[in-house]
């Protein structure tokens, strides 16, 4: 298929990787130049700071920018692009489909369920998809994604504001609490990856049971006195110190209703 | 060597089949006898429900039970005990040495890094052990950890609490954020393991960087209305919204500290 993406961030240059890798024609499109330089480098695809430049047959243009932008990169994509009824899709999580569809007929979305770092390779294949649009669209995004993951799943602009808000809460902020662990071990100058076994086992276990029945710690066995004791080390650290009271007070009550 | 282990908690059955599988000669106590069966049943060691029963020549008496119950356990195995100086630790992170230093010379720590599950086996020669003593207790309990584990560390009670606070976030907490990410996909009948590959992902990504560096998503984006809309979606969670907005404000106070 040939393929322009619009964009050049951490999404928009796993998708070129991941396409070529599938043997797609990609051109890659980003207003400023620099970060095009490493995408053409790598993957040897065309790419452009010219909207004009992109061609006009394309099978999908994927529009991977920030969320804010999608709308303003949505609005040039359509006074330049001279064909009719451009299969355009946008990757973002929590922006619906309205924000294309007044530009263009054949409007979609097309979002990868993962957390992309630039210089971290991943294996597509098990990444999942998840595609929203009607008619050609959805053909042809199921088909697109099918040549990379074998996980494609149709889900509407509002389930996936959901699914979104679901993955914020099982990466970022995870991804944060590993953050405040850092911080608490520089106290006894105790490297993170000290804790690499333990958060490997944890993840092991939710791929095997739920996470309810696989919480441990002062809160799942209700130690008040270890969580009184444990709060009382966060004083001064007001967020931290709140996070774990609120923490501690949701695993019991999770614990209740299971 | 000779162990004696006091409980038959999670803990407690782990450290038992690390010893046995390391060829000590293990025995086990507790008070209730039905947990006993099914590690006599694996493991073909020796347990007891009488204190009495246990050798007085063991190298060392390891308690493992409940944090609240150390002291008990440390009682009725003191007033029982014939044997002059035993080696006697426990294995709980947030209480310190001196709980058993009133009632044994050779008092000392012996605590491993991992959460443990009943019926999820483990490498142990990656768990990490934090041993704590004086003179021949440091040096039994390093050679014990040493014969299960190849990461076997020194600290004081002071730093352990510290140590299992950080794990407390980057275990327990980030296991309760599945928790809440299964919840809410819940709502859009989507099963949790959708989310699987993502985590993965985020925990390689803090093997390989600091959790400062890794951490993405809107809050990381700065993304605000992503934020605020994500809130809204959490209206009549109280305790879930809070901790989404705490999380957010930390991750931005992170960023900019770094």
């Amino acid at each position: 298929m040939k393929i322009c993406i619009l964009g050049a961030g951490n999404v928009a240059s796993h998708l070129a990787r991941a396409f070529c890798q599938a043997n797609h024609d990609v051109v890659v499109w980003n207003r400023s130049e620099s970060p095009l330089l490493a995408i053409s480098e790598e993957l040897q695809c065309r790419c452009t700071t010219d909207v004009r430049e992109l061609p006009t047959d394309a099978d999908a243009y994927i529009i991977s920018v920030k969320d804010d932008a999608v709308r303003r990169v949505a609005e040039l994509l359509s006074s330049t692009l001279s064909c009719t009824k451009p299969v355009v899709a946008h990757t973002a999580g929590s922006v619906s489909l309205e924000v294309l569809s007044g530009h263009f007929e054949n409007a979609g979305v097309f979002y990868p369920l993962q957390t992309f770092s630039k210089d971290k390779s991943l294996n597509y294949s098990e990444v999942p998809f998840f595609v929203e649009g009607s008619g050609v669209v959805i053909k042809t995004l199921r088909d697109l994604a099918g040549t990379v993951s074998e996980h494609v799943y149709e889900m509407s602009s509002e389930q996936r504001k959901i699914l979104h808000l679901a993955s914020v809460f099982a990466c970022n902020f995870t991804n944060h609490c590993y953050a405040i662990s850092e911080k608490i071990l520089s106290e006894i100058s105790i490297p993170f990856n000290v804790m690499l076994p333990l958060i490997r086992e944890t993840l092991d276990k939710v791929a095997t049971m739920t996470p309810v029945k696989s919480q441990t710690g002062p809160a799942a066995r209700e130690d008040y006195d270890v969580i009184e004791s444990q709060m009382s080390l966060l004083e001064g650290n007001e967020v931290e110190q709140e996070l774990y009271r609120l923490f501690s007070k949701n695993i019991i009550t999770y614990k209740h209703n299971d």
